[in-house]
């Protein structure tokens, strides 16, 4: 007889099981069925009491207002950490900011961090469920869920689809996120990437790459473009900008090579131009980068009534 | 039969209906005249299960707090967009952020940009209203409505009142939201600068410039006293702030000269010795400086009321 | 027949009467016992209406959380002001500025200010009350009040109790608003420091002055290690950090000195290596640093319904 249970924190999406996956698709599909003002306020009630934190290193306003948001909708109260601020800048540690946070009693810490695997060792720190909201090149598996559930959405299931994922594979945290779950449910997935941004070993066997961008896009069903770190491209062997766009960015011709009713995903923000062009981002019968965006607050509700109920 | 309706926006006082004023007052004389525990606790479910967000491309805490104390009165979450951190600075357009923030789920949008008009254009790209809290040289409509209920409440009525503004009317958004509601409902209006501050053709034939504070402020009602930008007086044919002062500060001396029991407004926050001296701001007899502050926030409440449900 | 009462500040401990600090211990104390979700959605409806403002004019993650915390527990609103972005950049005075929150409506200001009793002025100014979370060098009485109950809640009783302080008595706001409480309750009082930075006459007569950590150490029940301000450090009368470290930063074997069941505090956040030892300070056994912010968060509840209800 145990009373005392570790917490459920959201690290990574390798960890997850098939029954955890369909579970949080479940509940984000009610999330997302149902409307209304009633609705609203019904669900203010689900986690009234409990305090979200977020602890974020690295600016990221989208991500960190989508939770907000989740939180919000479902009666949490929610405190931003302001990082900057903070007392990390009088010398304290990380582990022990955790600890404070947790001593202060929120319910959970979402935390960006700049170090892939920052928070494993601060989970195992700490009594309350930490979720990843994106650690260095590791995993953003809030990003990965979301994504995939979009895709189901719109596609209807998962098995068998043709996934291209296009940029920098190497050090996407999106990536990283989105392919586990991706094969877990039985889809064929592909990174199509210059060779300099492609993993060596990278999931091997299971994953195709590409250097071509026709050759991977060739038949997808969904077309991932990853956002471009334009601070990476002025290294050596990376190309430039408006080359880069030349061979990897996503325009009407290229896409005419997917199938006819690929969906075109993108995380955001977008560089327009560089990544994607305008033309393609803005199709609504093609692109579904806004319903991401939707889907991204039903997702973090499933998650946070997951991890704290 | 439709169901789609376009969003009431709040981008000018000069596309209100004289019912949309008369509304708006009803509503703020309301939310003014009931106070106490029972009735705080009561409205905090008129917009449960609303999200207001604030997006402030310039400094204006006191704008930016006032919105947000509405929303929370009245039981709305509230989610402050942190202009400087957010993808904007990543290179993404206004228009994608406006479209997220719409795809995130807000239900309105609060916005101050440095741009004239850069509203409206956003507005006609949304699905949720948006409610201009300040664009460019053109309007700051909350302002308008709370600083002419402020009037009504202490003279009771606006037809026949003689209302001086005095200051940079020129680049004033303050005087572009007040005048069209003074008009509409009456008043006589006049504005006072030095030549260089007076527009061209500024509502021709309904509003009186003067150059001279004397001649403007006699007999006058109401004495509005506008912010000086302090960073416009360094250009050739503006005048030196001392000078300014002499000239178009108020002072009790040159109040005299308005009718015994004037008032004294100024929207802030006040340049003290610049365009108003303390003596003045400060005799509660004659400013009803502070009253501007709370009536803003009731009338925020009304637009707020009136806009989301 | 008075229904104008002035507010009820908390500017000082010193001005604590026995029976508030008995209230707010034995509340704080109630707020720790109760767990549970129940529990915690019906606290929701104390302060349900109220609006707290956080106005904090030096860097305070740590402190402004714990009452943001607090009120939100509590089920008030909070409105934290940011004061880089205010108009007190525009010129504002700080009186402007309060009178400003205080129209606007906020029940009460909880400020932190550079300037030793910068507050007693202000809360002269206003009907609302206001709370002191640090004032320059003089108090910050939320942390007298946490420190104690701290120290009753592992000790029993006050009466008696050895506490000995260690660090720059003279510029600290932690131990002026401990050393009223602890008198009042009968504690002996002990001051460990250079002479530097003792001060002159500090309670004269009451408290025990020390320059040497094993005379003031000998024999405490409780040690509370200051923050040290590094940037006090470089003045020339003032020891090297490593210097520092060695005479007065607390280690296990200076820890000996004190009874065998004595506690270790720190009001955070700590650097570790100068004031203290991660072996004492990690040390869950002695060391009730992570306690004082757990009490921190129910005292700051039981002030706030002190004041608001």
């Amino acid at each position: 007889m145990h009373n005392i249970k570790s917490p459920r924190h959201l690290l990574s999406t390798a960890e997850l099981s098939l029954d955890d996956i369909h579970h949080l698709f479940a509940r984000a599909d009610e999330f997302l069925a149902h409307h209304g003002h009633g609705h609203a306020v019904s669900l203010k009630q689900q986690l009234l009491g409990k305090t979200v934190s977020n602890v974020f290193f690295n600016d990221s306003t989208r991500t960190r207002t989508s939770f907000e948001m989740a939180a919000k909708r479902l009666g949490a109260d929610v405190i931003n950490f302001p990082v900057e601020h903070s007392s990390l800048n009088k010398g304290e540690s990380l582990s022990d900011l955790v600890l404070n946070l947790q001593a202060i009693g929120v319910s959970t810490i979402i935390m960006r961090h700049p170090e892939s695997f920052a928070l494993n060792t601060i989970s195992k720190q700490l009594k309350i469920p930490v979720i990843n909201a994106g650690d260095g090149n590791n995993e953003h598996p809030s990003q990965g869920l979301l994504d995939v559930l979009t895709m189901r959405r719109h596609k209807h299931w998962i098995k068998g689809l043709v996934v291209a994922i296009c940029g920098d594979i190497a050090h996407s945290r999106v990536a990283r996120s989105n392919i586990p779950i991706l094969l877990k449910l039985g889809a064929e997935v592909r990174v199509i990437a210059p060779q300099a941004w492609l993993p060596q070993d990278y999931f091997t066997g299971q994953v195709k790459a590409f250097n071509d961008l026709a050759d991977g896009i060739c038949n997808a069903d969904v077309v991932m473009m990853l956002r471009i770190q334009k601070e990476r491209m002025h290294q050596n062997d990376w190309p430039e900008e408006k080359d880069y766009f030349q061979r990897y960015g996503l325009d009407c011709e290229k896409l005419k090579l997917a199938k006819a009713d690929a969906i075109v995903m993108h995380p955001g923000p977008m560089n327009r131009g560089v990544e994607i062009d305008s033309a393609v981002a803005d199709d609504l019968k093609r692109s579904v980068i806004l319903d991401q965006v939707t889907v991204g607050v039903a997702m973090r509700m499933a998650i946070l009534e997951w991890i704290l109920k």
